[in-house]
């Protein structure tokens, strides 16, 4: 029905690339494909955020990748420059959310880069390049005038993280929740909680900058793994019946173990951290018989099409503080260091790469 | 099992009595049962809530009622005094809230009282009263030092409103809602809504000073429907893609018609307004196949035993502003008054009745 329209795709772009498992990213001039396959949209990257996937993937912590080498990336905002034949949703100049989770349109081929005469491997969505090639499915367009950088969150952290509350957890007004691990998408988790009126709302972690942004997030107790035992803390704090939901960032055994000691009897206990493979946990299950809830989040089973305009709409509206969210901004050419920030715990919140900036 | 306790009943009480449909109660000293059965708690009132289901009750709404003359209120705190035969969850001494909706415990016989020589009839609670013979699950104990002015809202007004938010409506964050309708549920529905981060939140009533106390409560947007057509005035705010919550607490076929017709495709229309028998409402169906949801509510589905607790909990750390909801309070011999104020729209907020005042 649809005509293949005309495009004008840049012959090259720079792009972070995945060559080895656990080795840094190389930084690349890399060729782009020669046209658009039915569903496929190219996008101009302006940021893209920085997820504890990635740095799994680059670790390789699924195992071995018959994928390299890949990009990768799936958090960003950008504009549309043009669209392939089929793709009704988004139209060139559209300001749109890139994200991992499907929302309706095609989902199309992934494409295929090349460089130094070899293929590179991408999926339905990459963003830590300039320009990307994704799935009609993978956009959301939001109106011209957004934040961009803030936008990006909407990608993966905050759809995540408010998904495990309203979707996983099914976080009541009043109800005592424990954030485990507070990162990017564990500071997002206590946002949440915040904004569903959770109390006490406590975050635990390892680095008190996350902490301390953890508090600004709607923490209202906080606690350094560090400085003790957590599960005593913890149950200071909410008094010896325990905890109403628990939600692990961390995929520890240890730590799922415990939560699900602590939780009251009609408690929940929400897994959004992965576990290593092979690592399992070791439960009473009894309790899963007389209400305890036992259960993993996907992505929070965010929906893009219903939640990006809800969110984006109170942040619009003055009424979702997510600026203080992103803490640290780096270059594409600066990625490497921006991913051993990250891993050194340096970086308190969500990190971005910044392509307005790279590109001047 | 349990043996049948030494309790002291008073002989009489003040109670107010409906003895006719659509006249006044009448306050009278009436007498009490000489015992307590099974699975009967003995209540002193403290503070009872005037509930709209009261007015409908003395309007005879239902049609006739075969119970006259009867005992009426079901929202209340009060101390237990003593306990019957199986009672397993309250103490005497013990505070507790007095609610209609079941909690654990033995359903007991509803009791029987007399005034000048005819039988007085009571369902499983009642609270304008000054004592109270309930059944052991119309109780929830609370912590000896509560507010009692405020935790009487917790037998209905608080705990259905928040219902109707969490429970029936499901509300997200960042959703968009109206409550049609800003009484005494009203205004705890427009307060669940904030918790939860709904935005705009659109309260809609006749009476200004209804929609002042529920921009206090949280609404973002008011709308005297008395000035104007309040389906326009509603789209100019949400635009013209609708709501995506639509809650009524009129029971009012024209106003339900107008939300169903003004949400989303994929929104909700929640009923907690009791249509008047015989009142119909008119809506084509076909949008309830592709998505939109239309339900009623029953007292928000509450659960007595773990929402109390958790509300409680919120208002005692201080995040939960009951108190502006209290406007008024008369004492049991001018409960009269009090009727007809509610009636006039002259109340703002919820009407208590104190029997520490009336006592004194
Ligand atoms: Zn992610
Ligand atoms: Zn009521």
């Amino acid at each position: 029905m649809s005509q293949a329209t005309m495009t004008v795709i840049p012959k090259t772009m720079k792009a972070a690339v995945l060559t080895e498992l656990k080795s840094p990213l190389i930084v690349a001039e890399i060729t782009m494909p020669a046209q658009l396959e039915i569903g496929q949209v190219l996008v101009k990257i302006h940021f893209s955020g920085i997820c504890g996937s990635q740095l799994g993937e680059i670790d390789g912590a699924k195992g071995e990748d018959k994928y390299l080498p890949h990009l990768l990336g799936h958090e960003a905002s950008g504009t549309v420059t043009a669209i392939g034949p089929g793709v009704r949703h988004v139209r060139p100049g559209d300001r749109v959310v890139l994200h991992w989770r499907k929302g309706p349109g095609i989902e199309a081929e992934p494409p295929v880069y090349h460089w130094e005469g070899k293929r590179v491997n991408a999926g339905w969505v990459t963003t830590f390049n300039e320009y990307a090639v994704v799935s009609e499915n993978r956009v959301t367009a939001i109106p011209a005038d957004s934040n961009l950088e803030v936008a990006a969150l909407f990608g993966c952290a905050v759809t995540t993280g408010f998904g495990v509350v309203q979707n996983n957890a099914k976080v009541q007004i009043g109800e005592s929740v424990v954030v485990f691990g507070a990162g990017g998408i564990g500071l997002s988790i206590v946002q949440a909680a915040s904004l569903v009126s959770a109390y006490p709302i406590i975050a635990v972690d390892m680095f008190d900058n996350k902490l301390q942004l953890a508090t600004q997030m709607g923490a209202t107790h906080i606690i350094n793994s560090r400085n003790g035992d957590a599960r005593q803390m913890i149950l200071d704090i909410t008094g010896n019946a325990g905890v109403d939901v628990f939600i692990d960032n961390t995929g520890q055994p240890a730590i799922i173990e415990m939560g699900y000691q602590i939780t009251k009897p009609q408690g929940r206990v929400t897994l959004v951290g992965v576990p290593r493979k092979g690592s399992n946990i070791n439960i009473y299950s009894l309790p899963l018989h007389f209400g305890k809830g036992l259960s993993g989040s996907h992505g929070g089973e965010a929906n893009p099409q219903t939640d990006i305009p809800r969110y984006l709409g109170l942040f619009r509206n003055g009424k979702l503080p997510l600026t203080p969210l992103i803490t640290d901004t780096y270059s594409l050419d600066e990625i490497n260091t921006a991913v051993s920030d990250m891993r050194s715990g340096k970086i308190a919140g969500r990190c971005m790469i910044s392509f307005d900036a790279s590109a001047s």
